[in-house]
């Protein structure tokens, strides 16, 4: 088993420096943190409150009042706290750095005298601490917590969040263990057990490391806790309101507690629960060394990636649940894809590469990020999809039930509004992402294509790299040693699976040889200040398929070209979308265009399906009357775009025309 | 406006004998009926208790318990009775007579002193009568008592239920209605309008007549009946067991009540209330000569038939609130098609058949009834499908909550069992739904090609006609007259919309020309005792395409033969259907074949994508590896026949394969 302990120490000595995702970086830090700073505080004109700070403050006995927003209101102001102190850390702000400090301090006037801190808990059930891990989100709002100190105390040195969060950790250690008289129990909602590896790395307490391994092993043993707990409160469910049958330990699939985890082989569940857990399994795979472990991991990434991910990255194929159904149910229109569950797929994809360095792991990463993620946010940050549909046709969004969690159109904030800031923190914190280096093997793995500047400390000495590139639009990327050691080491450079193979490696001007493992161009040499290598991964379009097995997809093909997935827009095509076929050995025109700020559209060749002699009074018809077809130039944008314009009708899989053989 | 009142007083005179049909009644007489008076009784193994008879039993006094089932669990006795009373029309049996007059007996038993007869409020909320129309279907378990006892009186002669659901209706009477003191209400689901105009047709009281005015014309007003009675109720909920907001009136359109029936012209909400309710408005119009209430009728047809029903006659795009969504929007997968639902249509249809003849009324009653409503029932009659879908993937409905409700294997009995004595119903009164006729204008109308001995009473005489049909495999009718007046008559035979214009028509072995209006080939002449006219609309397989504004089929086809929609069955042919494509111009041969105890099949030239090159777990590749097929033949079974064997698959929407142009 290869390790490449990235060391996450080299985090800070990351910083993103690339025009695609500066445009990204930027708006989070200028926008979407202040706009969710707005909404923590419903100051948001005609959106949902959140009433986050607001429980705070009554909570810490600074105001009166009723507890408000979902029950996991608090993660949302860890959220973005976290996603704070990643900005901080590239980007030092003394007026952000002086409200996050005030919202610290009221956060820690919240906690309890034992350490325990949850506003709902505190101010709408207090006494009913632990009683309801199954549905109560109180270790999964503590996780979150403990990442947003993390963040913020690596950003900035300032300790009083970590203490807070020390303290609350210390008090959840004496609540939770294996130990008689301690509860044997778990989360309802996975977080608090990547949260705590993450304290481990901070902090180098032994303890949150030991509390997270007790929480991924007790989950899913016999008796089922979260089934046992059920009983101990006679059925009464926090969502319902009443009492409900005691649910069977198969039912807690949604929580990923129906088996031991190193039993489960299939995602299944709550889509972002699962993401969360396998990225705290994949954690303690690496620190423990736990090979049983690490084979659940590889078992249940690649059932999801291979069998249960559609092609933007996105997870979930069913909102009943926001949930995993099974092999190939990829449903294009009534999917979920949540844009948390994709945020979390990228977690996991990160810790199974400081596992394995393996492609396919950075492969879906990227997928993920440059489709399903940043396509879940408008080009002015302030509005957001939470679904994240393949084919959108709004009026059944409108007017079929079955499709009113798909919206056609981004909303302003969610009441339950994980996803904004999820995608805030991650943007946030990308120069995590590029790179994993083991020092002992003097090997530094590319990950992602990102413009950056970044410093590794190898056995070999320090290393200095300046990446450019020119992805997601061109296929080069140029890194640039501004400082090499005496000694050689190892640049591994991915070969996106999008190249299908071919890229050209250039060193200093000379197209150089390379060796391919797992997936990664190898160069190990000494290396000298001033040298540059040159990636260029063959980026084309290409027009996709999907496998039989994944019905919704049949007879279809989509347009990708790089790591982007492409879709059509009815307002840059016709309606109904579905009247329209593209032809299979059809050239893809690529050319940059104005449109949507500036991109790069694919034109196709294509057929419309004749309308006109169709009244529509008529539903049905002999086919003989209907073949007539009519070529089309097809207008495809990027996926992540999509539903930035007048909103309309959407779909990444497009029909096939008649094939010519 | 041409009116052809048939006089619904002919339909004891008429008797289907079929060889297609009379396996359906047969069953129904010999098993359904039986099968479900077990049902009914709690006796079947290894399905859900009803609890019906239990509750009356209870209700009158003769055993102790609580109530059991759903509140509207009376309606299946109800239904039962009811296609015992059609049964017995035709086929006497002694046994079954003196069970359903004990059945009655018990019935009257339950009776209040006052007339009230429901179970549910007389075992389980005395004193809460009439309190919750909105939820509890009282005036609708009503409706379907009055249903059966106009039944049962017609077959039998005998008054005892008849009886006592006059005195209910009076009572209901002096309970609503638009006078002081009474109130201005109607039921949440609409069955009593249609129940009293057969109540009024068979007593010939105006008051029953008049009653159903009020419940149609007192809909959907304002200030808003149901919306009122929630208020009234603090918003205390039945179905929801707690009180929950109080609905808008918009939200009343579930219930169509969200404005008068005669400013509706979207067909919208529960799909069954919707046809339920515009059966009694057609019954009213044509009783009333009411012509906005006509034009409501015809606007509400429209829309219903050529913008929301699936090619199968099914309605109800999906199952959140069994309801319509709207134009075009007609999802094969996730679908509802109800089978209440085509059976509502089809009572609608019959109704409008006796305002205006127009064949459209006649195919839409012919293609619901060949196709969902005879194929939610399994071959041996003790299976049924509740809702009838277009596309069946098995693991999808087990294993994907959005499609739960999509059965893969017909079911034994439901918790909420309207279908299968719904079908029971239906198929014990075919005899009414064959013909209409005017006796003013001595007109004679065939709608529906069921062999079958018919008498009636024009003002030229009386017609004695003897049907015989080879539907729906050959496209073969054979009138004989066996009786006929000494003046001229007029009979006229439906052109069905699957002969495309196309058929022959012959007297007495001559090729005759005939008059075509509104659909209807129509000869007037002086017809002689022993005259026989055959009818040959041309009965061929079609491949059908839907209009493109339905995006769920475009680029496909069905098959159609005559009355019959065909499907693609995995178990004929390959998994999964949706890498089969049929070749747009193939020839559709048709065959007699053993299968399915005997049916016609059709072959086409099909295609099948390439599979052996996709490895399970790669889920996505460039289209230019997956352009092979292979020619396969494709074999199609008729609709109403699917589920009989293995369960797998099945299809009725086929992708088309490339075209030749």
């Amino acid at each position: 088993m290869e390790q490449s302990r990235s060391g996450q120490q080299n985090i800070p000595r990351i910083s993103v420096k690339d025009e695609f995702w500066n445009r990204y970086t930027e708006l989070v830090r200028k926008t979407v943190i202040p706009y969710q700073w707005e909404a923590l505080n419903d100051r948001l004109p005609d959106a949902e409150p959140s009433y986050a700070i607001r429980n705070f403050r009554i909570a810490a006995g600074w105001e009166q009042g009723e507890f408000g927003g979902m029950v996991f209101q608090d993660s949302d102001v860890a959220k973005w706290l976290e996603a704070v102190g990643y900005s901080l850390a590239t980007h030092p702000d003394p007026e952000l750095e002086r409200i996050a400090d005030e919202v610290i301090a009221l956060i820690a006037a919240a906690q309890h005298e034992n350490g325990y801190l949850n506003t709902y808990y505190t101010i709408h059930e207090p006494g009913k601490q632990w009683t309801n891990l199954h549905e109560a989100h109180e270790l999964y709002c503590a996780g979150h917590m403990i990442e947003a100190a993390v963040a913020y105390y690596e950003a900035t040195d300032k300790r009083e969040l970590l203490d807070v969060v020390c303290r609350f950790a210390d008090y959840i250690d004496t609540v939770f263990g294996s130990e008689p008289g301690k509860l044997r129990g778990y989360d309802g909602h996975q977080e608090i057990e990547l949260a705590l590896v993450k304290l481990y790395k901070t902090t180098g307490e032994k303890r949150y490391l030991k509390l997270a391994q007790f929480f991924i092993d007790e989950r899913g043993t016999t008796p089922n806790f979260l089934v046992e707990e059920c009983k101990q409160r006679d059925g009464y469910s926090y969502w319902a309101k009443r009492k409900v049958p005691i649910p069977t330990a198969e039912q807690m699939a949604y929580n990923q507690a129906h088996k031991p985890v190193r039993e489960q082989d299939a995602a299944a569940g709550h889509s972002v629960r699962a993401v969360y857990m396998y990225t705290a399994m994949a954690d303690l795979a690496l620190l423990a060394d736990d090979h049983s472990l690490l084979e659940a991991c590889r078992r249940l990434w690649n059932n999801m990636t291979r069998r249960q991910m559609y092609l933007t990255g996105g997870i979930g194929s069913t909102h009943l649940g926001e949930a995993f159904s099974f092999d190939y149910d990829l449903p294009n229109d009534t999917v979920y894809a949540e844009t948390c569950a994709s945020i979390g797929l990228i977690f996991f994809a990160n810790r199974m590469l400081q596992l394995e360095a393996k492609s396919e792991y950075a492969d879906v990463m990227e997928r993920a990020l440059y489709n399903n993620v940043i396509g879940s946010m408008s080009q002015d940050g302030k509005h957001y999809f939470y679904v994240n549909p393949l084919e959108v046709w709004p009026e059944a969004s409108a007017h079929n039930p079955d499709r009113h969690h798909v919206k056609a159109v981004r909303q302003k904030w969610f009441g339950c509004s994980c996803c904004p800031p999820n995608v805030a923190r991650l943007l946030s914190s990308l120069n995590q992402y590029i790179y994993t280096a083991s020092a002992d093997r003097n090997e530094i793995y590319t990950h992602l294509f990102i413009g950056s500047e970044a410093q590794f400390e190898l056995a070999a000495g320090r290393v200095a790299l300046q990446q450019q590139s020119r992805l997601p639009h061109e296929g080069y990327v140029r890194l640039e040693m501004s400082e090499a050691p005496d000694a050689a080491f190892t640049l591994a450079l991915r070969l996106p699976s999008w190249s299908y193979g071919k890229a050209v490696l250039t060193i200093n001007g000379t197209v150089a040889e390379y060796e391919l493992t797992d997936g990664y161009a190898k160069v190990s040499r000494r290396w000298a200040e001033g040298d540059v290598v040159e990636w260029e991964p063959a980026l084309e379009p290409h027009l996709i398929a999907a496998n039989p097995q994944i019905r919704a997809n049949a007879g279809k093909a989509a347009i990708a070209r790089g790591p982007l997935v492409y879709c059509l827009e009815e307002v840059d095509n016709s309606s109904p979308l579905s009247a329209l076929s593209i032809v299979p050995d059809t050239k893809l025109i690529s050319y940059d265009d104005e449109r949507l700020g500036g991109t790069v559209v694919i034109e196709a060749e294509g057929r419309a399906d004749e309308q006109a002699s169709w009244d529509a009074d008529t539903p049905y018809r002999p086919l003989a009357q209907s073949l007539t077809q009519a070529p089309v130039k097809l207008r495809a944008v990027p996926y992540y775009l999509w539903g930035n314009r007048k909103p309309g009708e959407m779909t990444v899989w497009i029909k096939l025309a008649s094939r010519h053989r």
